[in-house]
């Protein structure tokens, strides 16, 4: 048995000792936040100094969310009875009296605040490393010469492996996007797929391409055709970028303008995931309408992608049986690495992949 | 143990080597559809020549539904990425690249079209034998000197064998339909009950009976009392008949008018069944009204079964125990052959029931 | 392991040899109502002569509920085949004919009507004893000095144990009711606790307090500061009371004003509960919008037990840790006397709780 047969895309397991997106920046604030990650609920609020906090939403005493009560300075009290808990978890204070045991605390999850994302580290803390949360500047985020911005939170009913493939398998979109990113070509592409430890690169070209409504509306070009390269960046398990780099056919010596997409994936549960979407461009925003188009696109994976969870779950895993084709060979290795992650984190292997 | 107590009429398995009703013909066209059948997911489409055609309904590459995909000749094309596949369950096209294996294929269902139903054979396809379907023919369908139409589909959520048995004791009409198609004394007659193979029998007859009101409209009679024969034919278990034979009780010389209720029994889970209905009559139809009649009449039937079976569903077989009385015995006779089916697909006993 | 340790608040199971209040006398009419108490389904009805009837509400016949059934005299009558059942759950007629078998009968449960209420015995009828009934005259109800009223049914998706260790442990409400019916003191109160056989007592008293608005309205005074006393008395499993002593505190001689809240606690399934409430004064009552105000205080529990049963159930047991403090010493008290009822009824222990 290779070891990518041990997880399937409707259930697979996810990797705990990793970093990934739990939040959006804007959405933590002094209100405290309750969102399910890595099957946990876990509350998020920011200290009086701003720094984000992240911890497991539910009061040790008698099991309310924690998330339900308010902040009294850095700590937050528990809405039931009353108990507070410090940024690291200890419980300071039970209104009733009684000793502050050391067993009365909750995890306090690792957080790093990076560009406008709040990456979460969900595995043991003392094993968290910020230097292996993946290099959004890479993408162009954060370049002061470039154009970035937030995109919107798509909550999936689909395992976290099916939206990486989607995105790894360029050759959809020329039946599910067919007519909006595309003139029906990029399905018959050669690709070029490169590995890196847990980085992936996947790339696709084609030259004098028609050009499709959404390509003429992101790129502001008004020509018929266009050479365009598409580069797949993931970093398994949490995250995949699609760098566009598109330029007029007709006017091959200039430099192509690029639009890149990424998308934290973080799982909430084996059969819900969290897509943090965000866009920079090497261009300034040209359509005014990109926050509801990016959208529509997505919506169109988003439909296909719950479809499949939904059949998987209707017919169990067994009837579930999944044949793949060539231009699967990313989706493939991406799930390889996957499965040796999980075996690392079991201790079946001690072979980690990050290294 | 007798044959009879393996199954319960709230989680009763059903053979699978059997022909059911699968759709109407009108409901079958060039756009795909998708139905439950079976724990199944079976797409159905035309050809170009207009045979219909039945598939597994998903995708054997990524998972995808077909049905949510388009046709291209005769060859159904899916929606993720462009993968063709042929009324005989083999892919024709891979557009990304790569060889066609053989093992990319669906499960294409033997379908038989008769009258207005589209018949599927679910168990193994080289098993499929044409002439065990139920001979409708027998019950005036198609019939040139009477008249038949399809009624209504009925979407039940409970067992198969709860519709089967509704139909097999027709005592329950004093109770459950009284006022509406019975004058309170059926519950109360002999019957008598023949098997031949998997069909059986089940005669009640009264004369000089009150006439309800649905049995004048249905007749168009103006009489007071009329002689009636209400007879039911089962072919276990995929078809329920109902006959009734009405006269006016003071004409006793004329032969009796004869309105014939079929139900095509189709189990789409343990605890979901699809009834197509249909109505055939040695008469014309006299009821303007009469598809909103029959539909009412049934959903007092409907209501009552979906309420055993959510009541067995929340006390489950252990404490849904059933006593049966002397008007059960069709009922309990057709366990003991549904039991004999199902004992035979497994291998238990050598003899099957058709034969 | 202590006894408590075999019980959780999330999945408790409940003692079966016990009085519960099943349903209030006026919701108990010559219409048959179905209500679910602990598993099962139960049919009320009231015989000719006012008396209230209990039986398992499923006819054994084909199993449909028997609360859709009509009454015919003191008997009720299945809808779908017309079985009759006395009020003992014998059947007593099948119209379609054969023997009344002795095997042919429904579970009849032992019921007493007292003051408003109709308490249901659901274990084994023979050991039903009514002096085992918690005395709510005790308690003021049916004292014609005292002032009674049904209040409202709550109905709880949450373990039976959430209501009583809510009841048991005051200290909420300086959080959960803060501003409502505290000042924020209650919290640090002292507490005695004391126990005979299933009832539990216990006492908190404070002096001086600023009134809060719902006690001001409620006792109809216009003063700024109280003496109040708050005493839980529970009998485990089914009661628990809230007494609550008030008076001014600038005229202390004069005796207190007694505001009286008892709640039938009814198991329905291990994750939702009924609470039957009702209200004595010894003062006419003076607040006309007093059942909307207990409402809406009682709703800030139900929210805060429901979020706590659906955390429980997300995590399951294994996470759903509870480390107790010393105001939930009572609760842990109560959950060590269910657990010997447990045991009792399993044959666990010889001794029974109450002896």
């Amino acid at each position: 048995m290779t070891a990518h047969d041990a997880i399937k895309a409707g259930n697979a397991d996810f990797p705990r000792r990793q970093w990934y997106v739990g939040a959006y920046s804007h959405e933590v604030s002094r209100q405290p936040m309750v969102r399910w990650l890595l099957d946990e609920p876990v509350v998020f609020y920011r200290l009086e100094n701003g720094d984000p906090v992240a911890l497991f939403d539910r009061c040790p005493h008698r099991g309310l969310r924690l998330s339900a009560g308010t902040l009294v300075g850095d700590e937050i009290q528990c809405t039931y009875h009353g108990l507070r808990f410090a940024r690291d978890g200890r419980c300071t204070a039970i209104p009733s009296g009684g000793p502050l045991s050391p067993r009365l605390r909750v995890t306090s999850h690792p957080v790093v605040e990076r560009w406008k994302w709040i990456w979460i580290w969900m595995g043991e803390p003392e094993l968290a490393d910020p230097s292996l949360i993946p290099d959004i500047a890479q993408f162009g985020f954060g370049n002061p010469d470039w154009f970035d911005e937030p995109s919107g939170l798509l909550s999936l009913k689909a395992n976290y492996l099916l939206p990486f493939e989607n995105l790894l398998d360029a050759s959809h979109i020329s039946f599910l996007h067919h007519g909006l990113i595309d003139a029906g070509n990029v399905a018959t592409l050669p690709f070029t797929l490169e590995q890196q430890g847990p980085s992936l690169r996947v790339v696709r070209a084609i030259d004098q391409e028609p050009i499709s409504p959404l390509t003429a509306k992101t790129f502001g070009f008004d020509c018929d055709r266009v050479n365009r390269k598409i580069i797949a960046d993931a970093t398994v398990p949490n995250l995949c970028g699609i760098r566009v780099e598109v330029a007029p056919a007709d006017d091959a010596g200039k430099p192509p303008q690029v639009n890149q997409l990424i998308v934290g994936i973080t799982p909430q549960t084996r059969s819900t995931t969290l897509e943090f979407t965000a866009v920079a461009q090497s261009f300034p925003f040209a359509n005014p309408n990109r926050e509801e188009d990016v959208r529509n696109l997505l919506m169109e994976d988003v439909v296909a992608m719950e479809e499949i969870q939904q059949l998987f779950d209707r017919l169990g895993p067994e009837r579930s049986i999944e044949l793949s084709v060539r231009s699967a060979e990313p989706a493939m290795l991406m799930r390889r690495l996957v499965s040796r992650m999980l075996d690392a984190e079991r201790g079946v292997s001690p072979v980690a992949v990050r290294s």
